[in-house]
Formats: C-alpha cells, structure tokens, sequence
C-alpha cells in the first residue's frame, strides 16, 4: 500500500485501532450481505449494496430513513488491494465516468481512502480519510457529522466483525 | 486491457489504424519530452509537461496559444497498462482527490481512456474515448472540436513516432 499524507486543511480523518482481522475489515467493506449490516449508523438502514470490485467498477448504497425514505449513492471503486486498501469516489460512475450532479457528485464530492493494517495484537489498524477539492467541502462535511456518523459506523463494524 | 463499449450519447471517439509500433505510442503518451513535440494541435504548443504515471499520479500539460496565453490543465491517472491502456481524467488531481472548479473540472470534465492494440502490419489499432457525465457536455465537446483537434494532434503524433 503506497502511504499517504492527510491534508488537514482538505480531508477528514477517522484512525483507531479495532480488534478485528485485516481480512475480516475488508471483507465487512465489500462484501455486500456484511456491509448492509453495519455500513449506515442506526436507526438508518442500508437496504441495498451492489458492489463491483474493480478499479473502475460502480458501488452503490442505498440508505434508508427511519421514515422509509431512500436515498441512493453512488460511486466508482479506484484502487482495489485486497486486505490492504480500498479507495472510492462519489465524483465518478462505471468504468470511471465523470458523475452528473444528479447522481450526488454535486452534493458533497469526496474521495474515500480506506486503509487497512495488521496490528500488534491481530487487529487493524484502521485508517479512513474523506478527501475534497477545497476547504469549504471539507469543512461542510465535517459539519454533517463525519467524525460521529463514520465512528459510528465502525463501531457497529467491530460490533459485527469481532 | 478490459473491453469497453463507448456510449454514442455519452462518448466521443476518435478511432483509426496508426503506422506507429504501441510502444511508440506508449511512449508518445507518457514521456514528457515526447508528449510536449505533438499533443497541441500547431499553432498551439505545449510548453510544459508533468507526468506522475501512476494510478492517482498527477499529470499536468501547459498548453500556449499562438498569442503567448499559457493554459495549464490538470488531471489524475486512473489506469496504467504500459502499451495497451491509459485512463485518466480532469475531474480529480493527486491522489485522486476531486478536482476543484478552479483546476479546469468545472469548465470541461471528461475521462480520457487510450486504447493501444497491436495491428497486423506491426503498427497500432488506436482509439481515444473521452467519456462524459451528460449529453449535453459531450455535445459540447464535440462543438469544441473533439474530432478535429485530437485528429490533428494524431496526425502530429505519427509525422514524429514513425
């Protein structure tokens, strides 16, 4: 896995180390059947996840509100190292085509790096940054509840993978 | 190379068998020195060329006009299969990050996906897809000039490589 280096004005991180395997990490990220069961923190659902792994492949979640409402997201998986790292974008569709706003890449374009590391004590070091183009997305996406909604999330993901 | 099948709504294409060997054309791509001599269709030039050859590599062209106005456009690498495929697009910079409107992403974004095949006669089956969001930015490409100026820029490819 090639390093990277946060941009603190740019991305948002979440890093912690979780007592889950690095194989059993990846695979509650791709494989849809184990994402749906954690992906979107409670009382929110994900009720749908069509997952084409490949560089240049769709994703697609689909969350649901405590309502019933649903809201669909996608996006273009980019670099695909299994066990290791996983990188996704909202700005793109299949085999890498730009996305219309319609699709969200108007609403809060990011770029997703997951990254995935054996620890000490057969966990994971666990790192997820959230890239933007500039330092209003970013901050927006902070004011959304980044840090509360993708830890929740992970919590959920220990919760279920341990 | 995966297969890719071009979207008449959604894609333009420049299609045709080329006198020049694919690792000529791979090189035509992807050293700088080479890229500067023929990617801007005379009178234009490109005076400036940096190519980080990499999925999530940046790479950044600077083209003149006859005038002496510099235009620097910037973009990421997605795909790098030496002498069979390059991918990459101006809606995202280093690392994949999503461009900013500023950076060019705003005014014309698009996927570029350069297919190099060998042909009988030791020369290249070349086509170069540029991929959009919408119809309307695909005609809009195409009202710029699509076919003639990467025409051009062909034809100044295979005057220098063969």
């Amino acid at each position: 896995m090639s390093r990277y280096t946060p941009d603190p004005a740019l991305d948002l991180v979440l890093e912690r180390t979780i007592p889950v395997a690095p194989d059993r990490v990846w695979a509650a990220w791709t494989e849809p059947e184990l994402l749906m069961q954690w992906f979107t923190p409670a009382p929110w659902k994900t009720v749908a996840a069509e997952l084409d792994l490949r560089p240049g492949g769709r994703c697609v979640t689909t969350m649901e509100s405590p309502e019933g409402d649903r809201y669909p997201n996608a996006g273009c998986y980019l670099q695909v190292e299994p066990n290791q790292l996983l990188v996704f974008t909202s700005v793109m569709g299949e085999d890498f085509r730009p996305a219309a706003p319609a699709n969200g890449a108007g609403g809060l374009p990011f770029t997703a790096r997951i990254e995935i590391e054996p620890a000490a004590d057969g966990g994971t070091r666990y790192r997820a940054i959230a890239m933007h183009a500039e330092e209003g997305a970013c901050k927006q996406h902070a004011d959304m509840g980044f840090a509360d909604g993708w830890g929740a999330a992970l919590d959920q993901l220990v919760a279920l993978m341990s």
